[in-house]
């Protein structure tokens, strides 16, 4: 596998380690392609071993190729078991992806001061944040049944429906087209919740006027999508016009700027400054985006402070918003892929404010 | 709030803490009801601090009832204003429910050695495994949208459709009635791969005969629930039945003997001997269940190895199962609800193995 060699490279010829232990989940899938291991341990020299729970046996035997399947009997304690095999490779340098400090500690233990242990989270978000062509056709289908999704969200919502009747339409749809589930929890955010951007999902009737934000994502074969839209029930009023134009601007100048080499925060200041000139900024919460993949959100970051640039093959929202207390909120998200020349949408549809029952 | 009350005298009066950090999701919105903290500081004497950044702030200060909401600036450090707090309410020895490795050594770092630090992963898990009024109200609900959701997976299981068209059914059945979303990735897992018991849902087709394991959880404000019935798309077979009977039996004899008190291996080992004395014992690769609240999978868990002890107000998943490699698996699984006389089942469907198309 072309993912373990690149992390070997990385990992061990270049910084120096011996080993690696994976147990973060979506780098354990990213990794092995089984979504089940309780944790995986890489040697510079010997066989890669995949930790696995009784539970998850059989099928880690099935689909865990390339990996030594390990089992864990429920009365082991993994931490020890690690260490024991860590210690068998004679490895001295170990990093590891994340850990609870607890498991830090019973691991440091257990290998009796015999090997160096440092947490590397970055290292293997560099290998996750550019995806291959085989991740970017499945980020495309994923990006194909959220558009989908929000298609049907346009043609669903009406004064008198309830938010949550709006989400159980969009995820059928998404899930008819063959998705594997949703990437977050759905938002369908009506009225003055609008304007909290992480505002959910409830029983809420949506009235005629209502600013609607739906910011929804399906997932095929693990990977995820990313969209949000803001749709009026009936009419939009003239100040929600307005309010609409200035992020669908922000939004579509960002975008345009989505090029590979660029750095993140300057593509955050393209739709930062044309908020603030309008004189909305205080009502601009959040950065402009961030990184999608087998994670809704991953590396790159952008906003203000982040030190990413972007390169092909990184997929990253574009969504800036205008969240206004009392009165609702704005918001346009699409997720992008970073490509050599224009950069392609994976999420398409109309920007527009009213909805189209 | 109660929940703070109990928190404080488990935690200072009879452990000797004077502060709590909390950082883990599903325990700061036990103990604020908001579901968008950054993390949750409670002194023991002083104003309880709910951190959030920008993009919750608003929600935060709408829904964050009787907790301080304090800003957090895109570019200030977390545990740097986490430790500052804590050294002004002249905190000597912190209690923190979880934590990661490099989070616990930035705190550890910025409190200079003037605050005594200490992970207590259960204590907060003493408090949420036990249920009240209200919380198992929800669980009712969510319990009923579940039964709902196998309601339709019964009537959708027929020859020639796909396990992800069987999933979109159950999902917008759940979704429909109501539901937040899923407790967890729907299993729809027929033929060989029921024998997997997280074997997902895929595209594949299911056949006339094929056993097909459902695992479902709608979630309703924020509690889960956990279902499984094991379904033959066409008429079971005799090897089917036979087995089929023998899980069923174990798992009514279980049901039955959840109550107030009741060891939780004493539940499993009962499952466990049936199982055994049927001669599948080595297929039945997992515990008998789990607790269910806002996470799916919370203490008390009842296996072998478990020293837990059921009390009043638990709610907890009882799903023994047999695994053939090769042939297919079942699994028959309710969220019960543990009470002074008679435990209550949360989730009801029929226990039959026939598709009813």
């Amino acid at each position: 596998m072309n993912r373990l060699k690149t992390l070997k490279q990385l990992a061990f010829e270049k910084k120096g380690f011996d080993g690696f232990l994976i147990t973060n989940e979506a780098n354990m899938l990213y990794m092995t392609g089984f979504p089940g291991a309780a944790c995986i341990l890489i040697p510079e020299k010997g066989d890669n071993i995949l930790y696995v729970y009784n539970v998850n046996y059989e099928q880690a035997k099935a689909e865990g190729k390339s990996f030594h399947i390990e089992l864990v009997k429920r009365n082991e304690n993994l931490m020890k078991k690690v260490a024991s095999q860590t210690l068998k490779f004679k490895i001295k340098k170990l990093a590891i992806d994340a850990l609870n400090h607890e498991n830090y500690r019973s691991l440091a233990k257990n290998l009796r001061g015999k090997t160096k242990l440092k947490i590397q989270g970055k290292l293997l978000w560099e290998l996750r944040k550019v995806k291959d062509e085989k991740e970017i056709e499945l980020m495309r289908k994923a990006g194909e049944l959220t558009s989908q999704g929000m298609k049907t969200a346009y043609e669903t919502i009406k004064p008198g429906i309830k938010e949550y009747e709006v989400a159980a339409e969009i995820e059928y749809a998404m899930r008819k087209g063959g998705g594997w589930g949703t990437a977050f929890d759905t938002i369908v955010a009506s009225g003055a919740r609008s304007a909290f951007p992480h505002g959910g999902c409830t029983d809420r009737e949506i009235r005629k006027g209502d600013l609607v934000v739906v910011d929804i994502g399906a997932v095929y074969r693990y990977y995820c999508s990313d969209m949000t839209r803001t749709i009026v029930a009936g009419k939009p009023s003239q100040k929600q016009k307005k309010i609409y134009q200035i992020v669908k601007e922000a939004q579509a100048k960002a975008c345009q700027a989505v090029k590979p080499k660029v750095k993140a925060k300057y593509v955050d200041e393209i739709a930062r400054k044309i908020i603030e000139n309008a004189g909305y900024g205080e009502y601009y919460v959040h950065g402009l985006g961030h990184g999608v993949g087998l994670e809704v959100h991953e590396p790159p970051t952008l906003n203000p402070e982040s030190k990413d640039k972007l390169a092909i093959g990184n997929v990253v929202t574009i969504e800036p918003g205008i969240y206004l207390p009392g009165f609702g909120g704005f918001r346009i998200e699409d997720t992008v892929l970073v490509q050599k020349r224009k950069s392609e949408k994976l999420t398409k549809g109309p920007y527009t404010l009213e909805a189209q029952p």
